[in-house]
């Protein structure tokens, strides 16, 4: 990141907060699809991304593990002058976001609250499910949140770990896809639910197999969508704005994209682009903690 | 593994080799079907296992890590006084072999020869192929080893990674395994080949229903079964016999297992008993390097 011009002390405090990048961290590169929301609603926002690539996967390993790992994640991206980290693993923010709180200088979003808000704004029976893989389930993190926010909902979880594969094989529509997606689906469709959260970074590629399976009475919920809108409002709240994107010579230019692993498998660029939706560019691999 | 008593210094040696366990160990549960081979074929040996779960999946990671964890996965084996260690890890037997066996005061046996050399008795067109993961497709040590033995074979190699999350599921004959076993071994249909090397230590969970893809004509060869076969004769000729199944005595006692894992999550025991075809008994977490 290059620093603005300074003009006078003050303006540069305000300018410095404002075109600091987002830093967002994941165990993967799964989390480029909160990115990709990011991208779509803030444009002028830079975005400095890493993924634990070497470390992955974070959903298996004790909890103590996972927050040593995203504090070491997070701490990469303050390092980079980050106005705000998001939490794009879903076994960080499950079990991580309390500590990262307190120990970071910036503020921190994960990605639980902003998809169990969303979730029970949208149903309107009150019957409603949460999938993701089987860490996430086990850890009931999204059921939690829920129920803080609302006690009368009926909560059907249900891990469909072969959802991740399917979406990093881009096997997304295929009769392999579609049948995994009527196994697991049908105890949802059985419930009649009609709201479903997609607790999974890999899960909204899968959306339109999984709206299709689900029938069009029920309304899929995002959580990479859910934390882009959520980010969006933290960053218009916070010490009187610190959105990019507010003045008309910021929204004409847009923002840049920065990407970190910790490992570059072979394939991670076939796979990020398509998590992404567009080009993934130049990444560079760095190391942090002690491995 | 308690010690044998002491009858005088001579035997001492040769009932230390004979009884002392073989030691396996894998990234992950997936060795377990070596283990199962090996007390299918050995019934009488001893085995300690130990599954690097907390720091799975090797396959993603560089040859220096990969090298790295392998040393300490067996030098804990060592520790326990195991007389032969095998890597049932695909990944660490494509690239950690030679340093294993420069390393270890005691034989060292990997999974790639035993399969490339099955394979390579079990053509008859010379059309075979070899099935994996991505990562031990990309790195090519089945098809190094096969064109070693062998420099008139023409090689399909196929990355079909779904099978392994398949595996794990447990869904080995359903819709969804049916219809992603057609879509990766159709090219080796019409490829015409007579053999097929399941390269993954999940894969001989899914062999029946490969083998009903594949047809009558293709030989399966199993790199877990094969492992267990060159243990039982590697064990037959150093020292001039290292078997605990040699004498009467032995035979009717069968030897023990035991399972230690770096991270207990939370559906091992089903996934481990799946693989070992008989319940996983006590399992214990221990921890190897530095995390």
């Amino acid at each position: 990141m290059t620093e603005p011009q300074i003009q006078n002390p003050q303006s540069q405090i305000a300018n410095h907060k404002s075109r600091s990048p987002i830093g967002v961290f994941d165990s993967g590169i799964g989390g480029l699809t909160v990115v990709r929301g990011l991208r779509r609603r803030l444009p002028g926002e830079s975005i400095i991304y890493f993924g634990d690539t070497a470390r992955l996967p974070y959903g298996t390993k004790s909890a103590e593990t996972i927050k040593r790992f995203a504090l070491e994640d997070a701490e990469f991206l303050v390092s980079r002058g980050v106005k705000l980290v998001i939490a794009a693993c879903h076994s960080a923010s499950s079990v991580a976001l309390a500590d990262l709180e307190r120990q970071l200088t910036v503020p921190v979003l994960g990605v639980i609250e902003p998809g169990a808000r969303a979730l029970c704004a949208a149903t309107r029976s009150g019957r409603v499910a949460v999938i993701g893989t089987g860490a996430t389930i086990r850890a009931g993190a999204y059921e939690q949140a829920i129920r803080r926010l609302r006690g009368d909902v009926e909560i059907v979880a249900k891990a469909t770990p072969l959802f991740v594969p399917l979406a990093e094989e881009g096997w997304l529509e295929n009769d392999v896809a579609e049948a995994a997606a009527r196994r697991y689906l049908a105890p949802l469709v059985a419930e009649r639910i009609d709201a479903v959260l997609l607790g999974c970074t890999h899960y909204p590629l899968l959306a339109p197999l999984i709206g299709r399976v689900l029938g069009p009475g029920v309304k899929l919920v995002d959580s990479s969508e859910e934390t882009a809108v959520a980010a969006e409002a933290m960053l218009g709240q916070r010490d009187g704005g610190m959105e990019a994107g507010r003045d008309e010579e910021r929204k004409a230019k847009p923002g840049t994209l920065s990407c970190y692993l910790s490992d570059l498998s072979p394939n991670f660029e076939t796979i990020g682009s398509r998590f992404l939706g567009e080009p993934l560019g130049d990444v560079l691999r760095v190391s942090v903690g002690k491995g």
